[in-house]
C-alpha cells in the first residue's frame, strides 16, 4: 500500500495490542479472555483503520492481511503470559505506547500523503492514527483518554509528523522515518520525565 | 448484496429497534419520544452499518432501503405502546436480544465472506455486527456495555460465526444460517440460566 | 460537490469551532492549547465527516480543501483571545450553536440527496451532521450529550430537514436553504425561551 517497511507497521500493532491487553488486565470488569483480547484488537487496529476509513481506503489492513490479527494474538498472549511481570514495569509500558504511537504517526502521515491528502490534513491524519487506539482504549475502560491529560502526548505526535512532512522530500525515505519516530518517542519520553506540559490557556 | 433471506435481516432490525427503545424508556433522561426513536434507530442499524464502513461497502442498507427505517418505526411504536407490558418480560427482552445478535452474527459474517474477506475476519466482523449497535446504545445510556459484563455474550457471536464459517462448504446455506444461529442463541441463553462466565486471566 | 454556496458550509464549520473551543475552555482538563484545538476540531468536522463516511462520499471535506482548517484554526483562535468576554455570553453561545446545526442539517440533507439517497434518510442524514459533532463534544468532556438533555435539539433540525426535502422542487434553492435554516433556529431559540419539550412515553 505504501513503502514504508511492513515490519514497521507490524511491529506499532504488537506495541499497541500489548497496551491495550495491559490496560485491560489491569482492570477487574476486562479481566476474562475475551475482554482482555478485545481490548487488545480495538487498540492496534482503532488507529489505522479509523485513518483508512477517513481517507477512503479500503480494504482495512486487518482485514485485507490475517498477519495483523495474529501479531494481534501474539501481543496479547504475551501480555496474559507475562503479567505479573508486566505490571511492574509502568515504565516499560510507558516506552512500549511511546514506540507504538511514534510508529502509527510516521506510518499515518504517509498513508495520508500517499492517498494525495494536503499535508496539513496529512499531519492530522498522522496524529489520529497515533492516539485514536487509545482514546478507544481508555473510553471503554471509562477513564479519561490520555491525550488529554495533562503532559504532552498528541502534541509529541504532531512535532513528529511535522518532521516527517518537512523532510520529507530532503532525506532518504528510512532515515526521515526514523527522525520522526526519534523525535516523537524523545519528545513524549523527557515530556514525562520532566512533567511537561503546554501552557493553559484563559483566565 | 449477498443471499440469506432479507426476511432474517429485516427480523434482526426489528428485534434490536424493539431492544434499544426498551433500553430507553427505561432511563428518564431518554424518554420524549426523540430519544426513544434515536436509541431504537442506532441501536439497529450501528453493528450492520459500522460492518459495512469497515468493509467499505455502499450504500448502507437504510440507506439504500427505506425498508429498513420502517421496520425501525415500527419495533419503536411496538416498544412505546407495549411499555408497560414489556418492562416486566425481563427474560423475554432477554430473548429477543439474544435472536437480534444471532441474526446479526450471520449475517455480518455472510455480508464479509461476500466481500473476499479471509474466514478470520470475517468471524470479527460478524462479532461485531451484532454487539456494535449494543455497545453505542450502553455507552450513550451510560451504562458499562454488555459485552463487557461478566457473562458470555461476544464470545456466543463467536461460537456462532465461527461454526457458520466451517460448515460453510459443506450444509445448505439455510441449515447451515440456521445452525449459527441455534448455536449462539443457546451459548448466551444457557449463560445466563447457569451464570457461565469466562475464566480470569492474571493474579 | 453539491450546489449550496460554499461560504454557507464554511460559516457553520466556524460556529462550531467556536462552540467546541468554547466548551473546552469551560473544563479545566482541556484548557490546554492542544486540547482546545481539538475540541474546535473534533466540533467542527465531526458531523460532516460522519455523514460522508456513511454516505461513502471521499474525500472528507477538510482533507480535500485545507480551507477548512484554516477555518477551524481562526475559530478556535477568536475563541482563546475573545474567552472572557464570550464565557459571559451563555446566550450568543447558545445562538452560534443554533446557527451551526442549522446550517449543518441543510447542507447534510443537500449533500445526501446529492448522493441520491431517499428522502428519509437524507433527513436522518442531515440531522446526524448538525448534532453528531456535538455529540463527541459532549461525550469527550463526559457530559449528557445535549441532544438527550430535555429541551428540543435535534427535534429542531428534523423539523428543518423535513421542510428543506418537502420544499425542495418547489422554491428556488437558496430560499427553500433560508426558509429550513430559519425553522431550526426559530424552533431551537422558542424551545430554550420557553422551555419547550416532547412528551415523555410511558408510565
Amino acid at each position: 500500500m505504501f513503502s514504508l517497511p511492513y515490519w514497521i507497521d507490524l511491529t506499532g500493532v504488537l506495541f499497541f495490542a500489548l497496551s491495550g491487553a495491559q490496560a485491560a488486565c489491569d482492570k477487574r470488569m476486562h479481566r476474562d479472555f475475551f475482554g482482555i483480547t478485545f481490548m487488545g484488537f480495538v487498540t492496534a487496529i482503532g488507529g489505522g483503520s479509523m485513518r483508512d476509513i477517513m481517507l477512503g481506503v479500503h480494504p482495512l489492513a486487518w482485514i485485507r492481511d490475517a498477519n495483523y490479527l495474529i501479531v494481534i494474538g501474539v501481543g496479547v498472549l504475551i501480555s496474559v503470559i507475562f503479567e505479573k511481570f508486566l505490571a511492574k514495569q509502568k515504565r516499560t509500558m510507558l516506552f512500549f505506547d511511546s514506540i507504538g504511537i511514534a510508529l502509527y504517526t510516521i506510518i499515518g502521515v504517509e498513508a495520508s500523503l500517499h492517498a494525495n491528502v494536503n499535508p496539513l490534513a496529512a499531519v492530522i491524519l498522522g496524529m489520529f492514527s497515533a492516539v485514536f487506539g487509545g482514546v478507544i482504549r481508555d473510553t471503554l475502560l471509562n477513564e479519561v483518554p490520555l491525550i488529554f491529560r495533562k503532559e504532552i502526548y498528541a502534541t509529541a505526535c504532531l512535532a513528529g509528523a511535522t518532521s516527517f512532512v518537512i523532510f520529507r522530500l530532503l532525506l532518504p525515505q528510512e532515515i526521515n522515518a526514523l527522525l520522526g519516530i526519534a523525535i516523537t518517542i524523545t519528545i513524549r519520553l523527557l515530556a514525562v520525565r520532566f512533567s511537561w506540559s503546554l501552557p493553559k490557556m484563559g483566565k
